[in-house]
């Protein structure tokens, strides 16, 4: 790993961790950073620092971005050679950025590889902290640099369109989200109430993860497209229970903002007639 | 357990699981129900069969009440001797209810547990399903008769309010909704792409069984009121990544209706000036 060169353009929180991972394991790292200020702990830490982005590139062979937006990205890869470079842009963006920018920089000569980062940056460079990053776009670029990419965090290879990281990226936020939302909703309900947080929250994590699952479930029916395959409380029973958690929420002077849309493509899911299907038609309710 | 007499009335899915648990244990289990054919093939498994509600609730130590809904629950103990027994009522409903339906109870000289069955028929009876119930109100008539309760699935007290069973249990419904919500979501960005749902599913699981935990971190904020403690993703972060998720739904075609609404209530609270917080304000944005 002695001359194998990495170049880190972009040090704020998550870049400072990734080439500060690729330092540890005793890689020779090459930083550069619009504030210049950013890249002296590293530097101390054994990091050359190259004073423009172009620079930066070129003294790379593996050159990795890690900017704020897409737009910064053009930026500062503005005007640098990238003719026989591999290029991995973990920069969050949407999937469509990620294409456009596959084909800009092969276009001008590189092999480009995109990346999803699933982690915050303490969790970079930390053996089993579950950190990892889903990549698409080149496979021969992964194929070669997939080593030196596992330091920081584990590896996932998604497919050769380069849109796909970033895709699988923002699903899996998404799917938070709505975790989130629904954890928001039920300590709303308990917050009027003696009920130690701590402990209920105990329960919550248990539940959840117990009911994670259920998106098995929901993969096998879109699979197979039948949706009632292997249905235990169907959409019927649902919705029946829908108007138990309204009313909850009522009594308790909580806003059902949260889970209402959820409930409302339910009933227009069973007011459609399928009944004995678990949720899964609502995915196709959201499709325009 | 042999003379410990357990009447069973409601003999729907729920009903006939738990009446079936008590049987298979070995307790004297009597069944009613409105419709008498669904007792039938109980009665072949070896429970007695009462005719009218009101001899059922004479026979049993232990009544166990598990119907559509508090109405029924009203309509079937109507002009039922309640003076001296112990009323299980697993009954789903809202906490409101069960208060009101314990007062009603211990009026009429009966001890009153509320209970909230945390699983689907399947898993009644059947030793690690995960299967347990949350049971609010008389802890006397808890302790005398837990180690019963214990038979068709777990026990959890949560308190003497004979409400909180049903808080408890609707809390948990929420939050899966949520969750639910945040899924459906996330496979539907992924169904115009050759992505297969099975190895999206298992991707998903594992993310959200890895950020269930985050309600813990939810709850300790709640508890010392400083909604900063510990946050690594800030709310300012956050709402710029939402930019992302939309832009993406945007782009395959995904109406963002299910992912919008915490949102919105994100973006509410950073205009507030919190920032620097995680999502744990959002809580006190649904109280009214
Ligand atoms: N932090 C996380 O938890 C996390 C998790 C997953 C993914 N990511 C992604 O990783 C990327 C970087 O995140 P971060 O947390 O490191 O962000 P950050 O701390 O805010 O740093 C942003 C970086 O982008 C640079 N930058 C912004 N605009 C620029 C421009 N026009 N020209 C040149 N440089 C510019 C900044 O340079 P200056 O220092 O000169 O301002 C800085 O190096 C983002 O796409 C983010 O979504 C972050
Ligand atoms: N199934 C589940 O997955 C599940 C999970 C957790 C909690 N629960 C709760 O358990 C309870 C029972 O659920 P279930 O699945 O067993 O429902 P079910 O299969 O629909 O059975 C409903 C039961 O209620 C009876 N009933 C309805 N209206 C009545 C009335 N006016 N008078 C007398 N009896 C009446 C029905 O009697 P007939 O046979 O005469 O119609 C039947 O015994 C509900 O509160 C439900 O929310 C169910």
């Amino acid at each position: 790993m002695g001359d194998t060169k990495i170049s880190v353009l972009g040090l704020g929180a998550m870049g400072s961790a990734l080439a500060r991972a690729w330092l540890v394991a005793g890689y020779e790292v090459t930083v550069w950073n619009r504030t210049v200020s950013r890249a002296e702990l590293l530097a101390a830490e054994g990091a050359k620092v190259a004073v423009t982005a172009r620079e930066a590139v070129a003294v790379g062979d593996l050159v990795v971005v890690c900017l704020l937006d897409d737009v910064s990205v053009g930026e500062v890869l503005d005007g640098a050679e990238l003719g026989g470079k591999d290029l991995v842009n973990v920069t969050t963006g949407v999937p469509g950025e990620a294409r456009e920018r596959a084909e800009w920089a092969v276009g001008r000569g590189a092999r480009y590889l995109d990346g999803g980062i699933m982690a915050v940056p303490p969790m970079i460079g930390v053996q089993g902290s579950g950190a990892y990053v889903f990549y698409s776009g080149s496979s021969e670029l992964f194929a070669a640099w997939g080593d030196v990419l596992a330091v920081p965090a584990a590896i996932r290879f998604v497919g050769e369109d380069p849109g796909l990281a970033a895709l699988y990226d923002v699903a899996l936020l998404s799917a938070m989200t709505g975790m989130f939302a629904g954890v928001s909703h039920a300590f709303a309900l308990m917050r009027r109430t003696q009920v130690a947080p701590e402990g209920f929250a105990a329960l919550l994590v248990e539940w959840l993860t117990g009911m994670a699952p259920y998106a098995n479930g929901v993969a096998a029916q879109l699979e197979t497209g039948d949706y009632t395959l292997g249905v235990t409380s169907n959409l019927a029973m649902m919705v029946e229970a829908n108007g138990t958690l309204l009313r909850t929420a009522e009594e308790q002077g909580v806003s059902p903002e949260l889970i209402s849309p959820f409930m409302a493509l339910m009933e227009r899911r069973l007011a459609d007639g399928h009944g004995d299907e678990g949720t899964t038609g609502v995915i196709d309710l959201l499709l325009r």
